[in-house]
């Protein structure tokens, strides 16, 4: 079930403010007396916290008989504070950059708020995983183990660069009308969502016709399939994440900048970018894991592209992130 | 010196025609005496025959001293036969769909027609490798070698994906008008410019700043750079050309389909796939190679991604293509 936290005016690292935010966050499991069995998922790009439950349960990777598991959603997702629900004054276009720091400063509010003393784990997929970083990084005494799944610990130049393309096939509507629409530009949606067709899965998926077990019948269904599914997304909140996701950097706010955050993290981690992945690439996450204390590099063996480990799509990926899991967890 | 060859009514494989049809060629060097010292270079998508003249020259990779060089147009590329330059009949939108065979059968009677008797060697660089596959299984009595380059035998269903995205983002402006624009649709163009541009290199190429080595002096000034140079191409003619490439397919017309095609190639072929290719991968080209009776797979190594092997783009990848146009003319 979900909830809220009021936020009241929550200030961002960039000066602006969010007039009355709230974080929006669901909870399975009951937190222990020493506030010490908390997980923490944190939700992906056009996800929500109702995304990752393919995870939980009994017999699945978190079970709520033992643990405190939270989702929470982003700033921008629709749920949490969003240019599609926010005070008017920062409504739609009007919507300031959030960065990931602010989600994770938020976060940490939450937690507190819940009581938590100390995050046994947090695991996230792709923009979970620049939220388990900069946690990590951020609040290292709180923080005993990540896993980043298909992500990194900021946007490389090549992922704003293809970011800057779907999102110039948006714009590229002028029903967009710079944020103001009044109807859904749903030909910019749709080019969105079909140029991130190209970008979502590998090269070999669609050449093993690997879509047919998602159940795509073809290879024109599924361009369909992702144009149709982006004519229901809000507009400026699919721009806002987009721009939280674009400035993601670990190191934009630590003396050390990026090397010096990752080294400063002192929690476990596995780090799992996906084997096939073309936009958060296997070869980012292996300088990464240079940087860690305590990182290892294990590859989501994959043909699925960025979708690998999604929560839900197939049970090959959930296994191998099941057994790092455990691992993580074990003590 | 540009020429052209004037095709009369042309007739295509779909059935349907290009009225007073033409094919723009230059030539340099001389064509010898038994019509055996022909290069052909097939143009690439939005090149024209002029993008291989780094390639020709005294101590380049052809020399007209020697060799009697064709540079080639593709149909739909602005110069031979386009929407934008075409009878009224099939001007603009009215364009038929016009594929590899199309260009392949027109070269082939512009070649007769220059007296040609055999072709040394086809060297194409991407769209200009579909066309040299397609050369060598139709034409296999013709054609003595090929160097298809950051190319292949057909459009894989990923690469299909790719230029589905970038094709909407230019049909999510309105001002395309579905062909019928009578200015440029500019927003269109720019957000065609730059989905591309995630694509065209390597996420290594982003990774270690190569883009000042092309003279971007950011990864903003690079996107910027495709936006705004995508502004002066012909939509019509994106479009037309990008149909092209996704029918490509050597097996289309083979009565034993995509591997009967590429087995019945008698030529002798260096296989140069981009080593950091995004839409025409290696794995392609491997499969490719296994299907060839005389062919050697040679990766061009290369972080420059899809853009390896671009005549005129770095001299460490003209190096390694000049090593193979040595191999390939020797005998």
């Amino acid at each position: 079930m979900r909830s809220d936290v009021d936020l009241g005016r929550f200030g961002l690292i960039s000066g602006a403010d969010l007039p009355s935010a709230h974080l929006a966050y669901e909870t399975h499991g009951e937190l222990d007396d020493d506030g010490g069995n908390c997980i923490l998922l944190p939700s992906y790009y056009t996800g929500t916290s109702s995304s990752y439950e393919p995870w939980i349960g009994p017999g699945r990777l978190f079970d709520p008989a033992e643990w405190f598991i939270v989702a929470v959603n982003l700033f921008g997702n629709g749920v949490s504070t969003s240019p599609s629900n926010a005070h008017p004054d920062i409504a739609g276009a009007a919507f300031p950059e959030v960065d990931i720091a602010d989600n994770v400063i938020a976060q940490h509010r939450l937690l507190t708020h819940l009581g938590v003393q100390r995050i046994r784990l947090i695991a996230g997929w792709s923009m979970g995983a620049l939220q388990a970083y900069e946690w990590a990084a951020r609040y290292p005494e709180l923080v005993e183990a990540i896993l980043p799944i298909a992500g990194a610990a900021r946007c490389s130049p090549h992922n704003v660069v293809f970011l800057e393309g779907v999102k110039s096939a948006l714009l590229a509507d002028p029903a967009f009308r710079a944020g103001r629409y009044t109807a859904p530009p749903v030909q910019g949606l749709r080019a969105f969502g079909t140029v991130y067709a190209g970008w979502a899965y590998s090269q070999a998926f669609f050449r093993e016709g690997m879509y047919r077990e998602l159940g795509y019948a073809s290879v024109d269904a599924l361009v369909q399939g992702w144009a149709t599914d982006h004519e229901l997304e809000d507009a400026n909140d699919l721009l806002a994440m987009l721009g939280t996701w674009q400035r993601a950097d670990v190191g934009k706010h630590h003396p050390g900048g990026f090397a010096g955050a990752i080294g400063s993290i002192t929690a476990r981690a596995v780090v799992m970018p996906g084997s096939t992945d073309l936009y958060f690439p296997q070869a980012d996450s292996e300088r990464e894991v240079e940087l860690l204390q305590h990182g290892e590099l294990r590859p989501l063996v994959s043909d699925l592209g960025h979708l690998a480990g999604r929560p839900g799509i197939r049970a090959a990926e959930t296994a191998q992130i099941m057994a790092a899991v455990r691992e993580l967890l074990r003590d």
